[in-house]
């Protein structure tokens, strides 16, 4: 089995030494062993979420609920605030799956499907007037597309009606969130958070949870806003959480600086995308350039991950479709400026000799 | 923060010291970070589930789905296997949540109640003849009851047409499960596998497997049993599962001796219940009397935490409504011989002195 260094694929991401020994820390505490209705919980879970709202700038009137996954989280939204109609701008595997979330709910969900590799056209799209919600994946993993903030303060502009949802994946953590454009928001924390995978949140504002009170379909209590809500106050869920998890997020969160991060992000990211390699970003517009996953068009990619590995290192593959055409590289949190320089570096070494052929 | 040496709290489980230890290793072999699409991982995903199936005796043609928690599974199996009719037996918080999640998502359920603290008198329901799914609770965590596996069988052979439902948490690990008394089982880790919170095993025969592709109901891909079943045959899941969970699991459960711990629990139970204090067990017939919840009715619940606490021991409280009549003490197998006997030993001084005034 190999075992790299560092992993640079886009998720589960890097586990930081320090959240390592959180774990360490975590399992010796004792906490995995108290009730999830003790006030030892509520300790435990006031600190993750509260923590977690300071670090990532969550406004205070949003509500933060636990899920299981991003992909849960996608069932989650689409049975609480949609009745019958749902809008998804398509650019990648992940929008393409909140999408078919919606049509297996039994919703009717249209979509707008882009080009992968260039902007979202979105102002083309004929959008429904009853539309209850629009669905926008901030940055597609799959894809290494970001949507720029100035277009979802147009979009958000252009449509004040329906709920927007955002997917986060690949973004909360990572850099600052624009959260103004939108009403609904989700991730998984195995990304940019570094944390390992098993848990996402999901975070809502009032708007959400109202429109979510005149809505009925086929929900179960432990998905119902309502419920979940209810519960959260106490910082509590109905089902038994993943109380590791949400101990390790209350630590690692603790210590998080957004403004470092976002600032660490942008200038990793800037080196990363500014190599003279033989190589293109799939993404064709810079603006709608990813900065936390980097998706490059290469001629082999199996070269690339062999010169990577060489080095120690593991790269992505490209995302399904993309696998024989693409590589991707994380520019996650946990991967560190000197990390990402040795992978280049590394690689560096590989082109040169075979550009000296 | 009280900080007890042992919970008897009945969930989550104490988490014995081979777990803690599982936990380190785990955190520091890298496997946290791995890519869950990769070869590493389905070498991880059939050591975790192969090793359970092994070691809890599961036949070898069901097959072993993987689930958030227990809460899931229910909402998972309804949506699945039921177009329209369910048919619950009540006996406690768990069953009856069951029954509410088949409300929830829209079907026609339909519930037998029995007093709490009684035998179900299952023979006495008038169960409908298009019910698709019959749902048992094999251990009520909340009331301390089991279904007899005599009763199991005849409930079986009467009713042979609708597929049977059985939750499992807090049996599953603890004592061996009759596997050949329903189609559909399901537990969360965190009773009697002594795992951590945040998964649950949702395992299916071929028999539910086909039922569930003649249902059409309001259900996405991610909870889908074709597709779960297709993902899992590679050891892997839609969303990125629970890998920390998963790796725990495997290293937990290659070293599970089911005969080992099933004469354990029994073997503690005994004690447990023979003794000769002020407390009588909530559930009246001794054959439906739970070898792994101990629930009993006392004069004064406080004064019996407290007598706990003293001795450096928490204690379940009743559930819900029994709150104030009820104490519980879980007989989970991360709870040792002498830890039970150390427990009683500090309630008995008490016993004792209040018996002497």
């Amino acid at each position: 089995m190999f075992k790299p260094k560092i992993t640079f694929n886009p998720g589960p991401s890097q586990i930081a030494p320090h959240t390592i020994q959180a774990i360490h820390e975590v399992a010796d505490s004792g906490i995995l062993s108290i009730s999830h209705r003790s006030p030892e919980m509520t300790v435990l879970g006031r600190e993750a979420l509260e923590n977690t709202r300071k670090s990532l700038r969550i406004p205070e009137d949003f509500v933060i609920l636990l899920q299981a996954s991003a992909t849960m989280a996608m069932d989650t939204i689409l049975r609480n605030v949609v009745q019958k109609k749902s809008f998804h701008f398509v650019n990648g595997a992940f929008s393409e799956r909140f999408y078919q979330t919606s049509l297996g709910i039994g919703h009717e969900a249209e979509q707008f499907v882009s080009d992968w590799s260039k902007p979202i056209s979105w102002r083309e799209a004929q959008v429904p007037a009853d539309t209850e919600l629009l669905a926008v994946t901030h940055i597609e993993t799959s894809t290494g597309t970001i949507w720029p903030t100035e277009e979802l303060e147009e979009l958000r502009t252009e449509y004040a009606e329906p709920l927007i949802a955002m997917d986060l994946t690949s973004s909360l953590g990572g850099i600052h969130i624009p959260w103004h454009c939108a009403d609904i928001f989700f991730s998984s924390v195995q990304k940019c958070m570094g944390l390992p995978s098993g848990m996402a949140l999901l975070i809502v504002n009032p708007r959400s949870l109202n429109k979510a009170k005149t809505v009925h379909g086929s929900l179960a209590a432990w998905q119902d806003f309502s419920v979940m809500e209810d519960k959260i106050k106490n910082y509590q869920t109905l089902e038994t959480p993943n109380m590791f998890l949400l101990a390790l997020l209350g630590k690692v969160m603790a210590n998080w600086d957004m403004d470092y991060v976002d600032a660490c992000t942008r200038e990793k990211a800037k080196i990363l995308f500014e190599q003279d390699f033989p190589w293109q970003s799939y993404q064709k517009d810079s603006l709608w350039v990813a900065p936390t996953v980097g998706n490059f068009t290469v001629e082999d990619t199996e070269m690339w991950h062999k010169w990577a590995r060489d080095a120690g290192y593991l790269i992505g593959k490209g995302y399904g479709k993309l696998r024989s055409e693409c590589i991707r590289i994380a520019n996650f949190p946990s991967v560190q400026l000197d990390d990402l320089q040795s992978l280049l570096n590394a690689l560096m070494v590989h082109v040169n000799q075979q550009e000296a052929l």
